[in-house]
C-alpha cells in the first residue's frame, strides 16, 4: 500500500458518494464475520458499489495504490474465503447493493442478473416466469449469486442439474487491474476460442470480481414426489441409487444418504419432528423426483420401491402424500445440521469419492476413526448421488476444547489420508478458502501448484485480490514461487 | 527448429520403434487431409505414439529442439485446426494408436479412456454396461474422444446432455514442454482450487495434448420416440419448443429445425426416401424423447402434438411406429447434408443465437441474403433447442468457382454482421481453427485477445503447439502482441 487508510477512505467516498463506504467498527462488524460465526481480522473499510463501473473504479484505485481487497457476498461461505484478513487490512468490496435483475428471457431459458442478487430472489424471479433456477442450498435466503459462481456452489440438486459451473452461460468480471471483461453471453452453445468464464468460476474471487451473471434456467417442475426409504446399509443405498438413476430417468433430483444417528440429531434440534417410519433402520435415503410435464411420478416411485424391496435394498419407506409431509421429510435434513451445532466443537468435512467406492470407504473410514477414538460419533451423511459425503465427527463431550481440537485434527488427518487412497476430494463443494488450504496444498502436485500459481500471477501479479485464499500469499518469502517465465 | 528434419525422424524413430514414425509422402498423405477434403501443407513426419509416456517423450523432444507440432485425431474437424501447416512443416502427432479403454465404472457412471479412442467405440463400451455416453455426431464412427474434448464437440443431444465440456470429469494432458498433467479424476463433484481441465477443453490443442479422458455416463435409454412435425414457420417451431421443454420434462433429447428446402436436398441425395408427410410444409421439426425407465413416452408426445395443434403451431406430424421408421426420419437429417455436397461450392456456417431471437433473426438474415443475391438458396437448419443454426448458402449454379467464392464471402460477411447485432456466436460448435479465425478476431475485444494470448504464452511460450490456430502465430511480426508482464 503506497497510501494511508484515510486516503483510501477519502478517495472512495468521493467515488461512491453517500453510504458507499463504511468505516466505523460498528458499521463494519457484520462484514468481518460469516454465517458460522468465524472471524479473522477487521476490514480497512467496506465499499458498497451499486454498479459494475463503481466496482471497476474501486478496483482500479486499489490496483494503482496497491491496496489489498476482497469481494464479499452473503457471508455464507464455509471455508473463510471472504473474511477480511487478520494480517494486512483489506478493503472489503461488498456486492450487496449491486443487486438488480437485468433481464429475463423465458423462451431462451436465461436470466441475467447483477452478482449481488440473493439466490432466493433469483429463484423467485425465475418462478414468476414459469422457469426454475435449480441451485438449492440451505443458505439460499442470504447467499448471493456472485458468491455461488465464485465458489462453484453445489447443494441438493447437483445430481440432476450440475454444480454452479454448469448453470452459468455468461459472466461479467472486473479484473484485478480494474478493467471490465464483458462475457455476458446468453448463448447455449458458443465455441469461440478459450472459454474465459471458466477461469473465474470456482476461483473464489482470486482472479477477478464477478459483477454480472447470465444463468441457465429450466422448466418449472409441476409435480414433485418426495420419499424416505429405510435401507440396511450403504451398499444397499448404492444398489438403490443404481436402480433409481435408471427407473426415474433424469427426473431424480435428490438422493440423500442419512444414517440413523442423523435422525437422532434432528430430533434433538426439533423434538416435535415425528419418527418417519415405525421401525428404526440403520440408514435412510431421502429422494425426490420432479417433472415439468405429465409423467406418472407416483407409479415411477412405486416401481422403484418394488424393485428395491425385491432386491433386498429397501426395508421400508414412506412416500409423502402432501406438500406438508414432504416438507417434514426435508425438515429432517435441515434439523440434523442444527442438531450438530448443539454439540459444540465438531469437525465438518465435505469429501467426494467415486460413488462405487462409497460402501467400502464408509466402512474403512468408520473403522479408522474408531481405532483412534472409539468415543467419537461419526455423523456421515450426504449427497450420495454425487459421491459427496459430509463425514462429520462429534468428539466425546467430556473433553475440553483444546483436547477436542487436537483429537479432531488427528481424525481429520487420518480421514483425508483415506480419501486420498480412494482418489477422492477433500473439498467436494465448499472450496478451499483458508480453512482447507493446508490439506489442499498437501495433496497438490508440484506441477498443479505451479500452474495455479502462474494463473494467479497472470491475472493478479501484485497479489492484491483475495490474496492468501486457495494459495498462500506470494509475498510470504517461505512459500514464494516463481513463474516459469 | 534447431535441428534438421532427418534428425527429428531419426530421434523419434529411436523413441517410438517400428511403425512409430511415418515419413514417406504416401504413408503421410492421409494425415494431410481432413473429412471435407481440405488440405494445407505436408507433415514434417507423422508420429504415432501408443502411450502417454511416448506422447510426452515426443513433445519434450520437440520442445527442446523447437520443432512445431500438431496433435491429430480422426480428421473430422470442420475448421482446419488439425491439418498440418502450409508454412512451416509441423510434426503431426496422431493419437490413433493411443486407443485403449482404461476403466469402466458403471455404478459411478464413469468411463476412463485413452484420447485416441473412437467415439463410437466409447459409446459401444458404455452400452455393454447398460450405460450411455450421449455425445452424438455424424462423424462418430471416426472422430476421436480427444478431438471431441479439444474442440468441445456438440452434436445432436446437447439440449439434454450439454456439450463435451459437460461430459468430462477428468483429463490427462501432455503440456507443451512435455510434462504430464494427471487430472484423471472420476469425481462428480470436486472443488479443489482452479479447475485446470477447463483450460484444455475447447482449446483446440493449443495448450496441450489430451491423452486421457474420464467421461461422465448416463443410464442407457430403454425407450425412444421419434417424431417429425410440420410447422408453418420458425415462430411456431419456437412456440412448440417452449411447450416441448415443459411437457417432455428433461426427456427431450433432440429438437431439430428442418426447412422444406432441406427435405428436397435430402431427396436429391437419397431418392428412395419417402416424403414423410402427405402435404409439404414450410418447416419441420424432428424431435426425439428417450427414457431409461418406465415412462409413457407415447402419451407424452401425443399430449405435445395436441397442445401444439390447439396453439396453431403444429400442422401435421408423424410419430415413428418402429425403429426402422425412426431411422428413416433421422436419415433425412443425414441425407440433407449429403445433398448440399452435391451442389459443389457452398457456404457452411455454424452460428448460435439466443433461442428467443431465432424467428426474427431468420427473417432478417433471409432478407439480407436475398438483397445481395436473390438467386442464392438459403439452407438454414439446426439444433433449434440449442439456438444453433447451420445457416448455409448455395450460390447460383451458373456462376464460376471464383465468382461463387466472392459472392459467398460477401454473404458471410453480411450474415456475421447480423449475428453480431443479435449478440450471437459465429461458431456454436465447430470451433475456430483456421477457417473461422478472421471472423473470430474481428469480433474479439482488445481485452479478450490479450487474455487469450497471455494464456497461450503461459502454456506455450515458444508457440510450438498447434501454432496459428485460434490466434495467429506470435512469430508473425504483423500480429505480434506482448504479454502484459
Amino acid at each position: 500500500m503506497n497510501i494511508s487508510s484515510s486516503e483510501v477512505i477519502y478517495a472512495l467516498n468521493a467515488l461512491l458518494g453517500e453510504g458507499g463506504i463504511l468505516e466505523s467498527s460498528q458499521d463494519m462488524s457484520r462484514y468481518a464475520v460469516d454465517w458460522a460465526g468465524d472471524r479473522l481480522g477487521s476490514p480497512l473499510a467496506v465499499a458498497r458499489p451499486r454498479t459494475t463501473e463503481e466496482v471497476a473504479g474501486i478496483v482500479e484505485f486499489c490496483h494503482r495504490h496497491r491496496v489489498p481487497m476482497v469481494a464479499q457476498g452473503g457471508h455464507t461461505g464455509l471455508v473463510g474465503g471472504a473474511l477480511p484478513d487478520a494480517g494486512q487490512p483489506e478493503l472489503v468490496i461488498s456486492l450487496e447493493r449491486l443487486n438488480q435483475i437485468r433481464e429475463i428471457d423465458p423462451l431462451n431459458f436465461t436470466l441475467s442478473v447483477d452478482s449481488g442478487c440473493v439466490l432466493q430472489t433469483v429463484k423467485d424471479v425465475a418462478a414468476e416466469h414459469e422457469c426454475d433456477f435449480p441451485l438449492s442450498l440451505g443458505a439460499q435466503g442470504s447467499c448471493q449469486i456472485g458468491g455461488n459462481v465464485a465458489t462453484n456452489a453445489g447443494g441438493l440438486n447437483v445430481l440432476r442439474y450440475g454444480m454452479m459451473r454448469q448453470l452459468v452461460l455468461g459472466l461479467e468480471v472486473v479484473l484485478p487491474d480494474g478493467r471490465i471483461w464483458n462475457g455476458m453471453r446468453a448463448l447455449h452453445k458458443d465455441n469461440r476460442g478459450y472459454d474465459l468464464k471458466q477461469l473465474f468460476i470456482g476461483a473464489e474471487g482470486t482472479l477477478g470480481i464477478i459483477t454480472g451473471v447470465v444463468l441457465k434456467l429450466f422448466p418449472q417442475p409441476q409435480e414433485t414426489r418426495t420419499a424416505l426409504v429405510a435401507v440396511p446399509d450403504v451398499f444397499a443405498a448404492l444398489g438403490l441409487y443404481a436402480l433409481a438413476r435408471r427407473s426415474c430417468c433424469e427426473l431424480l433430483s435428490a438422493f440423500e444418504l442419512i444414517p440413523r444417528a442423523c435422525l437422532e440429531l434432528a430430533f434433538e434440534a426439533a423434538p416435535d419432528l415425528p419418527d418417519p417410519l415405525e421401525t428404526p433402520a440403520p440408514f435412510y435415503v431421502l429422494l425426490e423426483i420432479t417433472a415439468s410435464g405429465p409423467v406418472d411420478l407416483e407409479a415411477m416411485i412405486e416401481h422403484l420401491f418394488d424393485s428395491g424391496m425385491q432386491a433386498g435394498q429397501v426395508l421400508d419407506g414412506v412416500l409423502a402424500s402432501s406438500d406438508a409431509q414432504a416438507a417434514r421429510l426435508w425438515r429432517i435434513r435441515e434439523a440434523m445440521v442444527e442438531g450438530q451445532q448443539l454439540h459444540g466443537e465438531h469437525l465438518r468435512t465435505d469429501i467426494a469419492l467415486p460413488i462405487s467406492t462409497l460402501g467400502n470407504f464408509f466402512n474403512e473410514a468408520n473403522r479408522a476413526m474408531a481405532a483412534i477414538s472409539p468415543q467419537t460419533t461419526v455423523i456421515a451423511y450426504g449427497h450420495l448421488g454425487d459421491g459427496n459425503l459430509h463425514f462429520n465427527l462429534l468428539p466425546p463431550a467430556e473433553l475440553d476444547l483444546t483436547a477436542k481440537r487436537v483429537l479432531l485434527h488427528a481424525l481429520e488427518t487420518e480421514l483425508f489420508a483415506i480419501v486420498e487412497d480412494y482418489q477422492g476430494s477433500i473439498s467436494a463443494e465448499h472450496g478451499i478458502g483458508r480453512t482447507k488450504q493446508t490439506a489442499f496444498l498437501d495433496g497438490l502436485s508440484e506441477l498443479e501448484r505451479e500452474l495455479i500459481s502462474d494463473l494467479k500471477q497472470l491475472f493478479d501479479p501484485d497479489d492484491l485480490m483475495a490474496a492468501g485464499r486457495i494459495l498462500p500469499r506470494v509475498t510470504d518469502p517461505a512459500i514464494h514461487y516463481q513463474s516459469q517465465e
